[in-house]
């Protein structure tokens, strides 16, 4: 089967699913405008786009710049460039339709403004219905195709971390450390880093998101490396957090409940059980240890197109996890002024565990 | 003077000027909510935060992840550190008010979902007023601070592309290029890359927006080379389009006419005119050469904490160009199956004209 016609009946059965979710809300027509969920649904890769989806036709719509990029990636929707704004393009394609009619559309990913512009554009027939996170929870569970794509990221990305040890040494900046990893990644044929990579040493580590600046790596300081590959167009994320010099039984006691905490979270990972379960798990080691106060964050997040998905490993949280989501675990504990560790790997949730994506080394390393 | 006490006046003095200018709508307080534009006006650089401004306090509210970073950015406001969620924290605040308020927002930066949660914490008594682009019409005009940071940006760039001409030869990869400047801008002092480095080679490069891939550069073909730099928060943005090889009389051709596009572009900048005819400057002499309709985007953009900020040196814009203002003038030609030339610089606009940042050369190049 060509490439070609493959990528079109994905698209078709990426769409008809979307429609069957959304059959409760019996709308006439979907648009979709955030646009990862357009590329899930469509393939375009674009920087400007709304996809319509009326009955069983979906349209995109996006400018001139991306006329030749539109042909050659989008399958299974037709394509619309135009001349006069996109929302204005949507709302006329619907003022023109017979009767009236009613739209689903994601309350979080249309701004006031726009849905203004909707709305004078395709006049008083037309009802706006809130849908949130339809395509969103479609993209939660990965098929075959996309945990390919996956596992290849997170291999790439603990590739380039254990490439980039032997130059964690006193006397590098965060940010050439930072642009030695970016580099990596490139090298190894990614086609961008998924967030800013963060190189964090010193006291500054105990910024859970801080981003890399001019500051020389120093003995005895603890060092955060945050970083993710963009390969095939889906996302890794990996955590690891290194001592240049030796480390003391305080830092080191640290780092074992780090650890523990990110082991008993991905033993609670199986499917049928809630994303808050996974974070307490974490939690509840961390507290055996008195630093449940000092992890300041969630327990991870889900993982894809975008490096920050549904479901979210936080308190409380009651999504249900399933086969074939891919989840970040990633506990850790911040002290200010003193410093942070974070422990961080990509699992893909099986049939009966977690399973882990991300292989570079846990153990403790003092360099 | 301190750099603390020199940040908490630029605060006020910016939170200031944002209160004269939505004086006309009386509202009773201000909801920023596009982190660019916290950033503007107290300096927080973290990714989650609200900027409400009562009077003349302002408060930024922020989560658990950012306090060590608030503390140490912030300057002017007071800083909340809530565990319930900005926008319920905003709307608790606005709701224990006493009497009505009115409070004006942004409606380009606050999705519908988030409104409607605003509405709920908030309550009956607060009324939501509409004010587009307050803080990016104070933003488009950068002060002596500003200037400085952007010179130094775009200087970066510069010196970042002439330092990988010697890579741009048949063999070597789009991606092994673009990673070989971003790794050039950190080397540099910068921060990251203010987008995604564009590398496009042969007919790729009539991809106005393309992505570099693991095609490798052949003889005889374009090079579009985008790329910018975050340096001290400011972004840089040039384009230069190579050939690799000796290239045809007509490509040649096409690219003294999108040079002398741009030069008319730049021309026709100074205080008082408007965008628009900026924009007119640089098609007319494409139309010119047979060209007009090749060129698929608007002229150029503002550029500073953002990428594309406001104005737009767009077909029509009414924007009247004022002095302090940065922008990019970047006409371009796309020839499906044939190729694109692209040629953009940065430039401030002075008391009298346009004056370059960015310096490499913009002969035209054959490697």
């Amino acid at each position: 089967m060509g490439a070609q016609l493959e990528s079109a009946i994905r698209s078709r059965s990426r769409i008809h699913r979307l429609r069957l979710l959304l059959s409760g809300i019996r709308a006439d027509a979907v648009l979709v405008s955030h646009l990862p969920n357009i590329q899930y649904l469509c393939g375009f890769t674009g920087s400007s786009g709304l996809l319509l989806i009326q009955e069983s036709r979906g349209t995109l719509f996006t400018d001139s710049r991306y006329t030749f990029q539109a042909r050659q990636e989008v399958s299974g929707v037709k394509v619309q460039i135009t001349k006069k704004g996109l929302l204005a393009s949507v709302g006329e394609s619907l003022r023109n339709r017979r009767g009236r009619a009613s739209v689903a559309y994601s309350p979080a990913q249309l701004t006031v403004g726009q849905m203004d512009a909707l709305q004078a554009a395709s006049g008083k027939r037309v009802r706006w219905v809130k849908a949130p996170n339809a395509v969103e929870s479609l993209r939660a569970v990965k098929d075959a195709g996309e945990l390919a794509a996956m596992e290849d990221a997170a291999l790439l990305i603990s590739d380039v971390f254990v490439s980039v040890v032997p130059l964690i040494r006193p006397g590098i900046s965060e940010l050439k450390l930072s642009a030695a990893i970016e580099y990596g990644m490139k090298e190894r044929g990614a086609t961008g880093a998924s967030f800013e990579t963060i190189v964090a040493s010193g006291s500054r580590s105990a910024w859970a998101h801080a981003r890399p600046t001019a500051k020389l790596l120093r003995k005895n300081e603890l060092v955060v490396l945050d970083q993710g590959a963009i390969l095939r167009g889906y996302c890794s994320d990996m955590t690891r957090t290194v001592f240049v010099g030796r480390a003391t039984s305080r830092v080191r006691r640290m780092y074992g409940a780090v650890l523990e905490a990110q082991q008993a979270a991905k033993d609670a990972i199986r499917p049928g059980v809630t994303a808050g379960s996974v974070d307490a798990a974490a939690r509840q080691v961390l507290k055996r240890y008195g630093l449940a106060g000092k992890f300041t964050h969630s327990t991870g997040h889900g993982l894809g197109l975008e490096v920050h998905e549904m479901p979210r490993l936080g308190h409380g949280e009651a999504t249900v996890l399933q086969q074939g989501m891919v989840l970040t675990v990633e506990p850790g504990v911040y002290l200010e002024g003193f410093g942070g560790i974070r422990i961080e790997d990509d699992i893909v949730v099986t049939s009966k565990d977690a399973q882990d994506l991300t292989t570079a080394s846990r153990e403790f390393l003092e360099l």
